[in-house]
């Protein structure tokens, strides 16, 4: 087994070398990475199992099984992500600004690779070959390091991708796993500043606590999202009904799902029924509301402060009574996480004041919080959705896996 | 004296504020604060007599002593630094980006103020003024933290700006500075999470590491700099000696300036006696060299590893021979903080392979380190010099002190 800093010093010679490469190596390489995953789709199958018979006999639950499982069609998907990566535009490289000053000097500034990429994730495997193919793509060397639950996976997958990796010209040190999941090593790994240049945590919010807490390199705070629809005085009831419904129900395991309801005092009679009515018919939906929500809806329980600021992941929706918008904006910007909020209303008057002052990622009006995502956006893919303010906010493509440089051209100037 | 929980919840109710002011209300209290600072010209020098009498009775050594004196042209001087920034074009507000997606959904990419910004600072008293006018000409409120050296030079500063900042419309909240001066409160600084969006640390490597180490808040690294300059095989001799002396000794205590020589070995025996001879012009200048430069010159000394990972900022210079690109490359970026690097070359190729493959925040070709400045760059001002890759490389000017944030309308889109 490797120590990080072997890992570490072969990650920061794959990294000058991933800099010199063309978009049409990068792109050749991801192509015979797809190729590879789907050649090696047995061997990753039987690793997987492995990983699914420890699950199982470590009582892991449904749900989490679910997302470690993989087959054939799973890795096929993997195998087009990759695909779909390599036909993305080269982010690197590209002349962002350039200038010139009264003594000459002439100026660029020239999007760059960030460097060595490091991911802490958690159980789903898909997540080693997309992170690898978003990395890669941007010009970055990139070390894993998976959780304990699909290690046997995980490896599989770097193990196909550096292979064929080292059939093209490109070092299969452009990914690399730490393969002991202790969690001591996770500890040393947040602290590896002499090889790492941008650490980002995919995960449960523990996992993005213990990064921000622990990481002496630079991280991206990604995910945790606690996410507002704020149903104005003039809002539409259909559509508002129509989105709540599904911001919260359509997948309630994901970040840019609904989490808290805030609504106009004067709809709010209006409003509530028609949503429970609706609910019914679609999933049950525990809504825990001030009082004024419990006098509506006999069947709400009452709301703690904690409520308001929980992601619940679950069919469960917070809810509270507001007298005005200045109120919903103050009880947003208190409560969220900053990732995505929505504000249904016809007033365009209110719809620009709540895009300008409520303090998140992605802010919408009269649309649901579930189109926050890399996809949705036209990124073609993402590496996670940011919600601190530094660097990248929102999803994250392939452009926010990039830094700058300035190239500075002179003829002997001097100070 | 207030605690940085009260200090932090009213940076956050200024945060709000600001980002709702106009460019006009920013600029008029810019320009307020610039005349304030001048009509307490008096009260500031008071206070930073005081500073001075401490330092002289602590020993200040009087390098330091000349940086914290305080006198009527230097307080001019930053009341014109107030409205050159008032003169800036206002960073936040532009729509970076804005596009439409095929269901409808219309997204805009609009640049908006980080929030609440931490300084962290040394002995300097006019970075006081510096920051809070970036930061706030950014929309950002601020909380600053300086030294204990300058603590009441700072105060009175920051004092005389709130009293300004009251007669307008603008919060006096928008900047705030720590009273206390104790270490345990730095580390408690560092770690506020809850009000403080990014921190910025200027100062020695000493403080810069500490933050490094001891942040929870997302911070952006500044200023240490082992900068270098390459002789290539094909460099003008003249121009080389005119940048080495310029980069080397026009100012030796800056981050920018040069710190250590790469020289092609077959023009090390032309180029070094040459410098020297000039040298001695200017200021003698002790040279640290491995064992080709020492036999070249013999008064140099030998350097250890430890010289060529040193940012002396001090009449001395390391210097070590190579014997191509490849190994100046190599060396550079095994031993540079990324900073400013430079290369001497009529060589077209050799001077898009160094701009190519130097992973520094700027690379110049035939042109001075000495020029990574905002204001040289034509920004207009700086915050600092990012040696980090996340959110900013290089100067910092106004547009670095902005995040982004997405605004999406529909009319009723649901995934």
């Amino acid at each position: 087994m490797q120590s990080l800093e072997e890992l570490g010093k072969k990650a920061i010679a794959a990294k000058y070398k991933l800099q010199t490469l063309t978009e049409e190596e990068k792109n050749k390489a991801l192509l015979c990475a797809a190729k590879g995953l789907q050649a090696d789709c047995e061997k990753i199958l039987a690793a997987n199992a492995e990983d699914m018979r420890a699950g199982r006999e470590n009582g892991m639950h449904a749900g989490l099984l679910d997302r470690l499982k993989l087959d054939e069609a799973r890795i096929d998907a993997m195998a087009d992500g990759l695909r779909q990566i390599a036909g993305l535009p080269d982010p690197v490289g590209n002349i962002l600004d350039a200038w010139e000053r009264p003594n000459g000097l002439k100026l660029q500034k020239i999007s760059v690779p960030l460097g060595v990429i490091g991911i802490i994730y958690e159980s789903r495997p898909n997540v080693t070959a997309d992170a690898f193919a978003l990395c890669f793509k941007a010009g970055n060397a990139v070390i894993l390091k998976g959780g304990s639950d699909a290690i046997h996976s995980n490896m599989a997958i770097t193990d196909s991708i550096r292979a064929s990796l080292a059939k093209t010209n490109v070092t299969a040190d452009a990914v690399q796993i730490v393969e002991s999941t202790d969690r001591e090593m996770a500890a040393q790994f947040m602290r590896c500043n002499d090889y790492i240049d941008v650490l980002i945590p995919r995960g449960s919010a523990g996992l993005i606590r213990a990064a921000v807490e622990n990481s002496t390199i630079p991280i991206i705070e990604t995910g945790t999202g606690n996410c507002h629809i704020y149903i104005d005085e003039t809002a539409d009831m259909t559509d508002s009904v129509n989105i709540v419904i599904n911001a919260k129900t359509q997948r309630i395991g994901v970040c840019n799902a609904c989490e808290s309801l805030v609504i106009h005092e004067k709809v709010a009679a209006a409003f509530l029924p028609l949503l429970q009515k609706r609910l019914q018919e679609v999933h049950t939906v525990e809504i825990r509301g001030d009082e004024a929500v419990c006098h509506i809806l006999p069947e709400a329980v009452r709301a703690s402060e904690a409520d308001y600021r929980t992601e619940y992941l679950d069919y469960i929706l917070s809810a509270v009574t507001v007298k005005n918008i200045d109120e919903a904006i103050a009880h947003i910007n208190r409560c969220s996480t900053r990732h995505s909020e929505a504000i249904m209303t016809k007033s365009r008057e209110n719809a620009e004041k709540f895009t300008r002052e409520i303090d998140s990622a992605c802010v919408y009006v009269n649309a649901s919080t579930r189109f926050t995502d890399g996809y949705e956006f036209g990124f073609g893919g993402e590496i996670g959705i940011s919600t601190q303010k530094l660097h990248a906010r929102g999803p994250m493509g392939l452009k926010e896996l990039t830094s700058y440089k300035y190239v500075i051209a002179g003829n002997g100037q001097i100070r």
